[in-house]
C-alpha cells in the first residue's frame, strides 16, 4: 500500500532531493530518473526503483499502476505525493507524472564481453550531460556493446544525463575507465580502436572498419590528446563545409557510429 | 572610449538581462551571444553587436580589443563591467569574458536561393533549443542553405539556442514559416522534399537523393504530422537495433544529412 507524503520538510522528500547533487549520488549510489516513458524502459530492462514518487492523478495510468505494484513487490517504497513535491524532485517546472530513485549500477572493463557487440562507443572527458544521454541514445540505436567513458567525465546518472538518454542508460552499459586500464585492456583481445580526429586525411566514409570497432571521441573543446590519437589503429574525419565550429561531440559520434553499422550490415 | 558599468541597478544592465526572456527579445528585435568563441564567428561573418560587455580582465585579449575597436567604429556601444554583471547577463556562474547584444535578423523564405546548396534541413515544431543550435552546427558542417523551422518552434535567438549553435546561427539562414506557407515555396521551384519517418521500408542509405534536398525532421516527441509525411516526395528511416526511444532529433537530422552529402559529393 503506497505511502502518501504531502510535506516538503519531510527527511525523505530532502533526501532525495539532494540526488540531485553528485556528492549525495556517490553517498548514497542511488540517483533520479523520471518520467513514465523512461521508467517504464528501466522496467522492461529489469530495473526497478527502490523508490516511486507519483501524484494522485498519475496514479490513475496503468502504466504507473504497474510501477507501483512492482516496486512494491521487490520490496521498494511507493509514494504518493503531490505535484510541487514532484516538481521539486525533478527540478522543472512542469514536472513528469513520476519520479524514480533506483541504485546505481555502473559497470567495468572486466565484464564487458567484446564479441558481443560489432560497435563500441568511447567517449573520453564528455563534459555535456546533454552529449552523454544523446550518445547513449544513439548506443542503442546502432546496438553498442557499452559507452566507456575515458577520464573525468560527466556523470552519467545525473539528472541531465539520464533525462537526454531518454531510457537509454537503462539498455546500454557505462563503464568509466582511465585510459592507462583501458588502453591494456582494448590490446588484451581484439578490437580495432578508431579515432575522430580533424589530424587526418582519411574519410570517415572510406576508411574500412572491422569488428569490434571501439569509436573514440575527444573532448568537446579540445579533442583528444595527442598520445591517444597515437595509439588508434586508424583516425578518420568527418568532412565538414562550413565556416563555424566543428560538429557537436555527440552528432560527430552518431555519424560515424551510423557509417560503420553501415559497413558492418553490408 | 569604452564606458564603465559596476552597478547591477543601472538600467542598461536590467534592460539586457531581460532579453533572457523571449518577449523582451521580440520587443527589442535584440538577442544575447556570449563567449569569444562565438562572438568572433560573428564577427567574421559581419555580424558586430550593439552593446558589448566585457570584463576588465577580458580587455586585455587581442580578440576583445578587436571586437571593442569594431564594436565603436559601427556605432555600438562598448562596456567594461566586471563579472557578477556579466554572470547576470549570461545567467552562467562562470560568465564567458564578453556577451554581445545583437540585433535579430530573421530570414524569410523569399530571399532563400534554392539553387545555392545542395541540402537544406526543415525542422517541425523543434522544442528543445539544444537541438536547434546543434542542428545549425550540423547545417554549417554540410553546407546547408538554410534551417527552415515550421510551426511553433522554440526561438533560434534564445541564449540556450544561440549557445548550442557555437556561432552557427551567424552562419546559417534560420527562416520560420507555417507549413501552409512554406509548401507552396518549395513546390514552385525544384526541390526533392525528403522526411525521416519511421513509417517506411526505404533505408536513407538506400534512396536517391537529389538537389536540392529539403530534409524534413518532426518534432521531438511526436514526429511529423501525417499530412506533412504525405506530401514528401520521399521517407526515409534510419535504422534502429535497440531497446529503448528513437534516435535523438538532432543526431537523426546529421545522420541523413551526411549521407546526403556523401552521395553529392559521389
Amino acid at each position: 500500500m503506497p505511502r502518501e507524503i504531502s510535506a516538503f520538510s519531510n527527511p525523505l522528500v530532502k533526501r532525495i532531493q539532494s540526488l540531485r547533487q553528485k556528492r549525495h549520488r556517490r553517498e548514497e549510489g542511488l540517483f533520479l530518473a523520471e518520467g513514465l516513458r523512461i521508467l517504464t524502459e528501466a522496467r522492461e530492462n529489469g530495473r526497478i526503483p527502490e523508490y516511486l514518487f507519483f501524484s494522485k492523478e498519475g496514479a490513475s495510468h496503468p502504466l504507473v499502476r504497474t510501477l507501483v505494484f512492482d516496486v512494491e513487490d521487490s520490496g521498494g517504497q511507493a509514494i504518493q505525493t503531490n505535484a510541487e513535491i514532484l516538481s521539486k524532485l525533478s527540478g522543472k517546472d512542469n514536472p513528469q507524472a513520476v519520479v524514480g530513485v533506483f541504485t546505481e549500477f555502473p559497470s567495468a572493463l572486466s565484464v564487458l564481453d567484446r564479441t558481443s557487440a560489432d560497435i563500441w562507443l568511447v567517449a573520453e572527458r564528455l563534459r555535456d550531460p546533454g552529449n552523454l544521454g544523446t550518445i547513449l541514445r544513439t548506443g542503442d540505436a546502432v546496438g553498442a556493446g557499452a559507452l566507456i567513458l575515458i577520464g573525468e567525465s560527466v556523470d552519467p546518472f545525473s539528472v541531465e544525463a539520464v533525462r537526454a538518454s531518454m531510457g537509454a542508460l537503462f539498455t546500454v552499459p557505462v563503464v568509466q575507465a582511465e585510459w592507462s586500464d583501458f588502453l591494456p585492456w582494448l590490446r588484451s583481445g581484439p578490437g580495432q580502436l578508431v579515432g575522430l580526429s580533424l589530424d587526418t586525411d582519411t574519410d570517415y566514409r572510406a576508411a574500412k572498419y572491422t569488428s569490434p570497432a571501439f569509436l573514440l571521441t575527444g573532448n568537446e573543446a579540445q579533442g583528444m590528446p595527442a598520445e591517444y590519437a597515437a595509439e588508434c589503429d586508424m583516425l578518420v574525419k568527418i568532412p565538414m563545409l562550413g565556416k563555424a565550429d566543428s560538429l557537436n561531440a555527440a552528432v560527430a559520434t552518431a555519424v560515424m557510429a551510423y557509417e560503420v553499422l553501415a559497413q558492418h550490415r553490408g
